[in-house]
């Protein structure tokens, strides 16, 4: 299996960027690794990288910036890369109408939501009771999630589950077609889903840091790349 | 065309990386990236990834383990990545077994040296008397070149150029099979390249940074990914 | 055309300096720029230096002292440049009796507001909603401002534009003789002018990082230097 | 008198600027000030504003490229700046020809030198052993200089004065048409002249931080602006 | 008299670690020292370490992750290490069950808490009026403290000291079998035991900065190791 | 006239300091300059030090532990020197005791009134709207204070004056046998003084950064050294 | 079986610390680890602690003072902790005395050497030419080792191995009573051992960085806990 | 007995200040310490201050500029104060006439010897084997010492002690009138003495540091203020 990832780009040292853990469990897969060259250059090739790829994986970074939900930013709101928004958001719908199988971590959970209509809470300080934002071992379930969408009941086989939590942004509406897979005990939304295609998946948390010591975050992933 | 990208890893960070001048200069010529996903759980795809692209790109980097040239590590000698070094030998001899079109920068020259034979000098601070490390804006060429190469006269069209310098170490002995194609009034060798193969070229300098303002340097880039 | 900047003073290292993307803006449109040298022995001499120039660019920098419109500094206030503030103001309002041609950027607008009797509110973040410094490259429209003055209308030709934002203090009553010309979505005032004067116009935008991407923002440096 | 003022200018920050002292001792003499807008886009501006000041003052800074003297840089050199260099060096040819008063501090010296012909020592940490970087107070002399040329000697009306010291290269041969005026105790050049002009004058001190101090280095800058 | 000690871990260097004031006070108490190793791989021998000592010495470190008394992390809880909450809670039950005589400083007493039921406010912060972390030498006391419980009246023979504080949790519930044994004037609980035991006690402020200047203080570890 | 001087201890550094703005305007007006030796050794020589001066000088610093004042100490207190205050309470009693002539500046004001069983208000940023903590040079005035007393009335001949500010507490109430000589428009007590002594003041700002610029301020000095 | 370990001490933070790998080979064997309380007070107790266990490990950290060997601190020599040099030496020899096995690295093998009279060079940096601080993964051999004692090849089989490397002291003269086991290939001395004990074996590498990689530096371990 | 202490200067912070270890062994002896007030003010008063006092200190510092022994800065030299030099030179040669009792250390008996027309090495760095500077905790001897002088024999009773070592320059010829009291094994001339007076002595060592630990060094402070 392929998988296209799209990762981050360090402006300070002007380097693109993938954070290893999710390149190594893709590869303990034995999934073939692509990597977007995120560019104001690529974003006519999109496209062009999609099709040869069967699975998308969109990892964490950056708050999304407003406008693609019609809001202004608020204060509260940090910082926003203009360039992966909109290369991430073609990416996303391009994706949605091949039928990928796509996972979406993180900000790729906020880039699901936006790229179909959703909207953000551009603050999570200002929301909900829960941190989400652990200083604690990120390989650690932090703080818990009721898994309430059918199709990470099927991959987890369980109510709740722990995860950890490293975000500053949440999903505020669901965009339409897509449902609540999991909400954390302040009511903040965790996971969304597509049932209208095989595997599109978005989560809040980290899995790719989890995955060595928490077997059921290595699930998420063998779905993605299952087929 | 298919370009085969070996970039950078952050150990600091634990994020793979690649400078982005590599990647916009590839596709201002319309090629094709793919970034070799580098980690240990990658060493045995390396020939699949070579074998769907047409050319391959050396970056710049860490000093080369002089156990790959059959010597001790020496004083002066600085930040080596072992996995790299593994992981890039390897390549470059299946990149040549291939014939692969070849594009080897500053560290990359030095891998290309090592991968068939040749040896390093460990701290260039103990040789020559040309600085050989910038501080100056690395667009602009800062010391000069002699070409001296058929492969390298027939790109430049010119016997001297100015080239920009930013590395440690530089080659001792030439591997068997390269000719030198330009050197430094120090008699630094700044470039080879081999001639049984289409085009497998090293060179010291950082042509990427170079390319917007030296159209010269732009030219390595045209050859690199010609065909 | 002649245009005289005022540029800011960096007291940890005792320098004069100005921001060259103000320069490159002007110099792009063959202006002659004249540096004002800020200095308490400089004080004499603002109108020798206003009188041989036809353009007059007050720049960005630190928070107006509110004893220039009968306040007391209040929690929440920044830095304080007392010297600068003193000349700007004097400057401002010979620039004005001269009917020089002025564009007034982010402190810019806020000593012209000053100048002829305005109040600023001391702390923008215990106003309105919207952020407005942000965590993104200046070089892009960040929030969004109506155009609701002439001056601006004619200049823009638009209803709606978008502009960055990297500001502490914003207008809270205009000056007499003055008009808004734009405002955000949360109501705070980006743009004023001054209409019985061929071009006086300040912006809480810095059109100096945006110009290159967006030529809405060149037409204002335009308009500056017109005649 | 007018004086046109060649600064400085900050990468890091991208700032244009000039170090207060400068300013200081000329506005203190009723000068006026006209600060040099260092950019590529002024390089065809030099001569216009070289024609409308009567006397020239070229601070200090980085390292000059050996390319202007027809050397490769070496080991030790420092931080240059090549746009610096090349419109200093033709700025400071013009001021020859126009017969300016001039003024050369420090790096201004080394332009001075290399724009007519001279070399430089790369590096003054090879040479000499007397300590060129004090790390005392600016404002007061630190080394012993021996007043050897006509038009020093005719200013200072001294055989010996103390004076400070921030320099890393220095003069290794003198430009033709240039005298030496004073020379530290180890050899170096510390000042020279050009006799064919009115007032051209070059030091490798910084007399902007003394003449506050010391009245002799006041002197200096009396002749630049005088006639 | 053995006492074992648990320290803690500097993830940042990989360091177990023991703030020397604690060794301190116990050497000088002619007690035998033993450190328990604080890793994964020690988690089964916790009571083997415990066997062979006859005092336990709890240290202060970390929040304690709130998943031990049933609630979620709230915004403002802090540093968090699971593994020592894991292994000091099944340590402190242990100490109970063998009757151990038991001091627990700052952490300590929050784990001491949570270990029988009791829960913990997640930021003091937000809680009572009172300064709970001094920027004042820690060897001197800092507010006062009533002393309300049989046991520390029994030590300190006196109705209120002055104690040290550098804390950022503190009790909510007092877990059943305990008794407060002092309070600050805010009512943050300062001290708990358990009279069903020897010597059962938590402080929330650290007597081990304090015992060289307070006497009382020593007392305090005069009563750990008495027996 | 002998002036002793209280000033602060470096912690970090274990160095006793004395900012040199009070020295310098001590010395210009001829006083003898007496520094007390701030150490636990020194307590019991207060007395001996103040008997040798006719003047006494209190400077800033940290906050007063409110223990002096019969408080607990708040959340929003600062640092604290215990040993400090408990010589600078004694020192000022003494001081008032022998009729010396006292000036107490920022902290100092804070002293003397806790010494005569005033309170302060432990975190200003709770208190009152204007800043007083100024971002600007020191020099310079920053707020208005309204002049209220008889005895700075008399040495200031204003009803207004502007004073700079750099404090983090402020009186609550005023120690009896004190009156309030001066306050801010926020009602902050700037100034106190006791009318049973020849001068015996207390000031909230920094007189010792402004006097060369503000003749007012120099004539509080003269007010101390008077006799 | 106990293996007592002697770690390290952080000035700057107070606090006994144990590099956590050193911990972690020692209980993936099994054994039960006692710290020593390193403290001017545990001075006393060092027989008491050796007593109790069978087996001794040394770690590494600073530089050891020359006087334990007859010669005064040279110019290159670095960090010295005279506590650790006191407590160490009585403890090798105690270690002796009494048959324990001991494995002492790096730091240990230097202070192995002088407690029984060997002499160490003072600063490696002026001795041999391989590099023996690696800028390179710890957990990976780096420069040769020749295994040339008796012990070390019964445990390695191996001529040659690769050892990682990361000190600035070595073995000058070897102590009486002690064979050579290693040598790097300038002539470094990589390890000792004394045979007429059951196992007393320096090295100057880090066996406890390498053995998760590296089963040969395993067998080492194993080595020390046999029994 | 009054002790005159002649402390630094902290440019950076613009505070005098004297390191609290020279204070405290002289408070411990019921001292009265008086701090000169360093400052270009304060220089007329140096004998005003020396009259009233019986001893003098001389404390550790900077170091001294050549002219004071007609050299020119040679490059190694580091961090010089003008100021200082100026004033302490003058109080030593009062300090003389006067017969008072005069400890000099570090820089102290540097300023010794310059004032009565010794020279001294500019960088110790080039002299010598031994390190003279430690990178060990101060209150502990670091190299051995020599006592070759009769008044330190007096006071010493020994041939040979252990001293601490933080220093960069060091006496070249001793200036006539003074004898060498002590020698470090390099040569490097650790103590002088004046026998012409009762007690004029200077060290190339901190015994304020030592003080505590070694009771030799105290008596070079009982014998500064006996009488």
């Amino acid at each position: 299996m392929r998988v296209l990832v799209f990762g981050g780009f360090d402006y300070e040292r002007s380097r693109l960027y993938v954070v290893s853990s999710y390149l190594e469990v893709l590869l303990s897969l034995n999934a073939k690794v692509i990597i977007f060259p995120l560019s104001e250059l690529a974003k006519g090739m999109i496209e062009e990288y999609i099709n040869e790829c069967e699975c998308i994986l969109f990892c964490g970074g950056e708050d999304v910036h407003p406008r693609f939900y019609k809001k202004e930013p608020e204060r509260g709101i940090r910082k926003i890369n203009l360039l992966r928004d909109e290369i991430e958001i073609e990416a996303m719908r391009l994706s949605y109408e091949q039928n990928k199988r796509v996972l979406a971590i993180c900000r790729g959970i906020q880039v699901m939501n936006v790229a179909f209509g959703g909207t953000l809470k551009q603050d999570i300080d200002k929301e909900g009771y829960i941190s989400h934002f652990q200083d604690m071992d990120g390989r650690f379930g932090y703080h818990t999630v009721e898994i309430n969408g059918r199709v990470l009941k099927a991959i987890f086989k369980r109510e709740e589950i722990l995860v950890n939590s490293f975000h500053h942004q949440v999903i505020e509406t669901v965009a339409q077609g897509f449902l609540v897979e999991a909400t954390a005990k302040d009511g903040v939304i965790e996971a969304i889903s597509r049932h209208d295609r095989d595997f599109f998946v978005g989560v809040q948390w980290h899995p790719e840091l989890m995955w060595k010591q928490d077997v059921l975050q290595f699930e998420l992933f063998k779905e993605l790349v299952k087929g």
